[in-house]
């Protein structure tokens, strides 16, 4: 019975992504093409600036309300050892985004965005007036010894994405980024983006935090165990979601979806986020239109997991940090492709010949 | 005897280019390792924040005042008919980036940086109480029929680039980048290129402001005949320059030289400001490590040309306007790099446990 409600929520969510605004990037285009440059010099700058358009029906729409959504959760397989960082440093680091210090705040104040940050499943009792307190389990179980959460459970961690892009834009954002915080995570990250690429798990796996060989292969071999005793099943992204997935990459599909729902463009950050991505694009297909890639990591199977969303990096600062740091400095281009758009002269105005 | 002072000149100037500072990079490095963050885990942000001490023998320098010198200068190789744009817009450009209304300025301006824009030999009477008139030819010669320009005026664009960053240095700039404007400068640009770094020209030419295929044949042609008619010493870069180079690519050369010699970053932007920077990296390679890259543009040996300098593009937006448009958008993940180093939290700061 819950589980029924829950699904029904959630496919009414679904239903409401749409395919872009054509009309809105023809007249995009229509602009881009008076503009005193070459017809397409600007690049993926104006592909930006289009797709802005056809997100949200509006050639020039005021994205000055943005968010970053920090999602934090621990992961239960962390007990195999696979991470070089310990697990408390989970809601250490929740604390440290809560305080400003980390480097998603530092990025997000120099983009003028909000951070906001998501217990939706730390393993310790946090409290702090701007924390956004939506905690579902105190971690995952472990996957390696079955299945991560239940499948309810992971249904209401996607709810919980679209319940808090819901609350940000009626407070009047209307730009998003995906971030995340959880020790383990690359290792479940992994292990979605092998069975639902059909990759092997030695080209999912990557270093994470910074470990060793003995331990990526350890990690590997953790990974392997993890989809061989759980048999998650490739047609069905919420199985796949439940039995070896995260609570945070749970709620980032939802927030992409959420996002996609209510016609904002979300900037989707590194490997995890682009996980979570991976699940929303297999959810509902259209919300991939509504994605803005970032950064490349340094993260060995990032490109090839962005490929199989369809993304395409414009950053390339080999970067491996997460929070949400790349979907920040993401930020910077998407306003100069808006600034050009409404900035610049046109052949016209600034009597330059065309070629 | 003007040859023997313009060269004494340029000596000196040449001399002052000294290896970056140790001690400050050292200090630097100690600083981002206490940092919340895994170890390098900000990847070429870390590197970019080593390499502004090095440069500056600070570890927060004040960079505030940033500057993008665009060199404007028109080429007679035009007359072959290699550019998808009549000659008419190189001046009709300038205007535009005296008014304001060119992409660089748009995202000058996002960046808080200034335009300089400067005339070091368009082929027209221009007039704008911003300008900085520092005209030495109306263009090149054609260069398909003979030397491009003198040696000494090779010499004299040097210096004039060289000036240019005395000048701005004198009002407080400390940032520097690269911009241009000059139809028919890709052509020069993969001259250049192909002399200098032995590849062929049909490696080194591309589609510039976008030119078709028989057009870009014959482009290569044009390359190749310049290229044949002048023999250029590939061991001396001011005689590749003055037969096959031009006034803004020999202009950029002294502006990167020059801050080089005055302990300022400089960033490179696209193709014709990578001929530059080539250029400077043979008169003085320690000039390299003052450069920072910026973008990969789309004109396809830019790859090539930056891995000749020993570059690494860090935004990949597929761009081909020149301008300082890629660099222009750099001056952020500068930005970047520096408040991180300023702003995070440290382990101890924010109570967080290392790996």
């Amino acid at each position: 019975m819950v589980q029924s409600n829950l699904c029904t929520q959630f496919a009414h969510e679904i239903g409401r992504i749409r395919p872009l605004d054509d009309e809105a990037m023809r007249m995009t285009d229509v602009r881009l093409g008076n503009l005193t440059k070459p017809p397409g010099s600007l690049g993926k700058l104006e592909d930006i600036a289009r797709q802005l358009a056809g997100i949200t029906g509006e050639v020039d729409p005021d994205l000055s309300r943005k968010a970053i959504i920090v999602m934090a959760a621990d992961h239960g397989v962390c007990a195999e050892g696979i991470s070089a960082f310990p697990a408390d440093v989970t809601p250490q680091m929740v604390m440290n985004f809560l305080s400003g210090g980390a480097a998603v705040n530092v990025l997000a104040k120099q983009a003028g965005a909000d951070v906001v940050c998501v217990d939706i499943g730390v393993n310790a009792e946090l409290e702090h007036p701007d924390l956004y307190a939506r905690k579902l389990m105190h971690g995952t179980n472990n996957m390696a010894q079955g299945r991560a959460m239940e499948h309810d459970t992971a249904v209401q961690a996607l709810l919980t994405g679209i319940e808090l892009v819901e609350t940000l834009w009626n407070k009047g954002y209307r730009l998003f980024a995906t971030g995340e915080m959880g020790i383990g995570n690359t290792t479940a990250s992994a292990a979605v983006m092998s069975v639902l690429t059909g990759c092997s798990p030695e080209e999912a796996a990557g270093r994470g935090t910074g470990i060793d060989d003995a331990r990526l292969a350890h990690k590997i071999e953790v990974i392997r165990r993890s989809i061989a005793i759980n048999e998650p099943n490739v047609e069905d992204p919420f199985d796949v979601l439940g039995k070896i997935g995260g609570l945070e990459i749970a709620g980032l599909a939802g927030v992409i979806l959420g996002a996609a729902a209510r016609r904002c463009p979300v900037v989707i950050d590194g490997f995890i986020s682009s996980a979570a991505a991976l699940i929303a694009a297999r959810m509902a297909p259209d919300a991939v239109q509504y994605m803005i890639g970032s950064h490349l990591s340094n993260e060995q199977a990032h490109k090839k997991l962005l490929d199989a969303i369809g993304l395409a990096p414009v950053i390339h600062l080999d970067m491996r940090l997460g929070e949400g740091t790349g979907a920040a400095l993401c930020f910077h281009l998407i306003e100069a492709a808006q600034r050009l758009l409404r900035e610049m002269a046109t052949f016209d105005s600034a009597g330059v010949s065309r070629g």
